[in-house]
């Protein structure tokens, strides 16, 4: 057995969300997070993906466990379908585990999963690895970096993090372990990059306050935050399945202090004052499903937007949603309501670290190596130039991966040796189905220029026509019974039969073809286009 | 005859791009631009839009002009569609003549159109309507507000507009002549919202040549420039097929003023060295087939990008294109280049009023009503406010209107009297041709479930069944040949035949009516999709 570590990323490099990555010593494999992502593809049908982890399936017996940073879902929504076919033990913080446990239910996988819940500072042996989970700042409670300690030496691995000293719910980041950890040596950073294009600190969590003070001091309508909220001295309804999930999750484990009576029912709230309400809604990025958008064009639960009512939209906007979220901001105005965006109030705060926390991160753990994670290239490459231009890195000590690559570190060097192709699982996120990539290929086919299905009918003995051919074109532009066009197909299909040869007409894939070929000719000659053509050949 | 002045808007009012305006006083109907738009329908072959023109007809014979502000495609890039269905004479400046021209040249159009071309402060009588052509600051050359004297009084519509000072080429916004019409008194301000969320003055464009200056010292490479470049030393490559042609048009025309041997031919520029080179190129917005992404990806005309160049994306990022272009810096960046991106220094700069050039428009015009246009709800609300909280403007004299809203214009009062219902064709931009709703909208339905196609084959005498039925599914989650859902489909299919009564084996709508509905019902339950069924009976 050679005496090197392998870092394998199965998500979450070169693009946002899916974080996933396997660590490898010998015969003994971490998973480290198990998240989803948000795909383009929402127009085929589909919700979101997981990493394909069929990778995996040569080291079933080597992964001995998950380890999970923190809840949020692009690094935990993954967590069921990799256990379906993984069944090994979790271990995650307490916060993380109540979010887990809720997508365990839904999957039926409550009873067969072995959910360990660690503590800050906690120490865990699995294996030949020993990890160390330590506590830090983000935009979510209970969140970790993990410090695993491997034969080659150590690494540290920051999940999502910021340096927040003043954080609203729990203590701030612990950075003395960080410290400590630099002080004994690490071999290699994995460090978050999401916001390593932003300069400075990114802001604590604390900083939203005085603006949310300021909004309900001068609010006298009903307040909607769509996000998280704070101190709050109105009667707080929570709208949006995910919300009131998050909100029944952190109660119970007594993350959130939730005077008695505070929380009341939609019913309750439909009888009370607009002044004496706060509604805490999902849909901050314009989901056309999600509470928020339901109120701005129609109405959900029997509850809209109104004249008088103030929207505050505490939320980032994801890269993608612009349109969506615009549009919805345009239906809140319609509908008479005030609207307190991020960028006039400070109303949000990142949970990402900026460049200044990064550099507080690098300089506390000093790493010999830094492997830029979680974002776009983007990001991973201004995360590798601030820390080279600013913290004076050297260049051959910052490693660029990319999902698939296998970086290999033997304590001294390291090294990409190889590159596994790991694509994506789409899912169907309504009954948790899987959709192969081939049903989404085809997806985008038909969407892009129609289909056209040709049936034609022949003798099974004779080989000759027995009925006229058959054409049912849909989504094809310029293209149907209206215009003649249609006749002029089944003449030529027809005309094309009849002087097929013997062999042709005897062998079906050879007769598909034949009809096919003269057809797609005929529809891009006439109408200009190249829709799917899907050839049907019943014999009587 | 009725004295009032109606102002209808067929796009533009609500959305991004697709800017045209009717504005029409009796029998009389002048249209302002001819806009295209940017639909999100891109994943179903559509590249464009432009307003449904169908509504004009009825006022086939009131169309006296069309009237255009500027050259840019959301003003522009309608024009030989409406021009086919309505051929009445066009009044423009020149340089936006000289980009219209090239646009009827691709339509065959040329020969057929009366092109007026008008100078600043040019004065032109059509029927009715009186129109001054103001000079206004823009991102492109030659653009006019237009100032319609009508019975009812003045309207201004400003078109696309900033209060730039300093243009880098031509003369600044003619704040006079607007000052002029304020004091005549103006009925109605027709004003640009797209940056009315903006706050401060929107900088000139000369501001962005000392981070150019900055950039062709500092860089040793080549440099490759997405947008508009200025004061340049290095000899320039134009590339990507609308680049060149703006630039042939602005040099023909005398706009720029290009040195002889400045710009050199994609031969002669990759004889050159780098450090001599600047290569101007289309693709901001991370478009796959523009120049930059090309050079990006793969290889475009022989040239690609490498370690050393320095990219400059001197463009905004237009709303929802943020992902393509992101991406598109990553790859950029793992060729080694070097990008200088908008937020890191001043390289672009927007070519619409921020609130405080609002502030000067509408102080100079103060008009009696104001009707924000050129923009989402988001920003015409905005404007609104700004407006009315800003400039005490009277909340009632603030008229927001929707595209298809009939805008009546008296003199004294100005109402919405009427919502016609006007949509929007798509076009598949390779042939020019339209794509009709309903196609587009069966592109959809296929893409997000897939489609089958059921085909049963009876005799036409008695009804039975005179093969197995066929089944073809395209993008159908889990169900193909493989898994034996499909003999078990067929059984289904063929079973229910079997049952069918005599009525509806004759009934061809019937038959195909009653297999569908069994086939669905059969997918739904097994398989828990609904695809697209399509039902063909063939008869021998």
């Amino acid at each position: 057995m050679s005496s090197v570590l392998e870092i394998i990323p199965l998500g979450g490099i070169g693009e946002f969300g899916m974080n996933c990555m396997a660590v490898r010593y010998g015969d003994e494999m971490l998973i480290l997070d198990a998240g989803m992502g948000f795909p383009e593809e929402s127009a085929y049908g589909v919700d979101v993906c997981i990493p394909d982890f069929s990778f995996l399936e040569e080291y079933r017996d080597n992964i001995t466990a998950i380890v999970l940073t923190h809840g949020h879902e692009d690094h935990l929504g993954a967590l069921p379908y990799l256990l379906k076919k993984f069944n090994v033990p979790v271990y995650c913080s307490h916060f993380t585990a109540g979010l887990a446990e809720s997508k365990l239910e839904e999957h039926d996988l409550t009873g067969d999963t072995l959910l360990h819940r660690v503590e800050p500072r906690d120490i865990v042996d699995i294996g030949v690895f020993t990890v160390e989970f330590i506590r830090v700042s983000h935009s979510l409670v209970d969140c970790f970096s993990l410090a695993i300690k491997t034969p080659v030496g150590t690494i540290i691995h920051t999940g999502d993090y910021k340096v927040d000293e003043t954080p609203v719910i729990g203590e701030p980041i612990d950075l003395r372990s960080f410290r400590r950890y630099g002080q004994e040596g690490v071999l290699a950073l994995l460090s978050d990059s999401t916001n390593a294009t932003v300069p400075g600190r990114t802001p604590s969590e604390r900083a939203v306050i005085p603006a949310f003070e300021e909004i309900f001091s001068e609010s006298r309508g009903r307040i909607i935050v769509a996000a998280f909220a704070s101190s709050i001295h109105r009667k707080v309804c929570v709208l949006g399945r995910s919300m009131q999930k998050n909100v029944e999750v952190a109660d119970r484990l007594g993350y959130l202090d939730i005077p008695d009576g505070l929380l009341v029912s939609l019913n309750q709230a439909k009888e009370m004052s607009d002044h004496e309400l706060v509604l805490l809604v999902t849909g901050s990025q314009g989901e056309s499903r999600a509470a928020l958008s339901q109120m701005a064009t129609q109405v959900y639960k029997g509850i809209t937007i109104e004249e008088g009512d103030t929207v505050v939209l505490s939320a980032r906007i994801i890269p993608g949603n612009e349109r969506l979220i615009s549009r919805m901001i345009g239906h809140i105005y319609k509908r008479g309501a005030n609207i307190i965006e991020e960028k006039r109030r400070l109303i949000h705060v990142s949970g990402h670290a900026s460049q200044e926390d990064i550099r507080i991160m690098t300089e506390a753990v000093r790493p010999k190596f830094l492997v830029p994670i979680h974002g776009e290239y983007r990001m991973l490459f201004r995360h590798k130039e601030f820390v080279k231009n600013h913290l004076g890195f050297a260049e051959e000590n910052i490693i660029l991966i990319e999902n698939g690559d296998v970086l290999e570190l033997d304590g001294e060097r390291a090294t990409v040796v190889n590159k596994r192709d790991i694509g994506r699982t789409f899912i169907d996120d309504s009954g948790f189905d899987e959709i192969d990539g081939e049903t989404v290929r085809q997806r985008k086919q038909m969407a892009y220029e129609g289909i056209i299905t040709l049936v034609v009918t022949i003798d099974a003995e004779t080989g000759e026509m027995e009925a006229e051919p058959e054409i049912v074109a849909r989504g094809v532009r310029g293209f149907d019974c209206s215009n003649g066009l249609m006749k002029e197909a089944q003449r030529i299909v027809a005309a094309s039969i009849a002087g097929a040869s013997r062999d042709t007409l005897r062998d079906e894939t050879l007769l598909k073809e034949h009809v096919r070929v003269e057809l797609k000719r005929f529809i891009q000659k006439l109408v200009g286009s190249k829709p799917v053509i899907l050839p049907v050949v019943v014999r009587v």
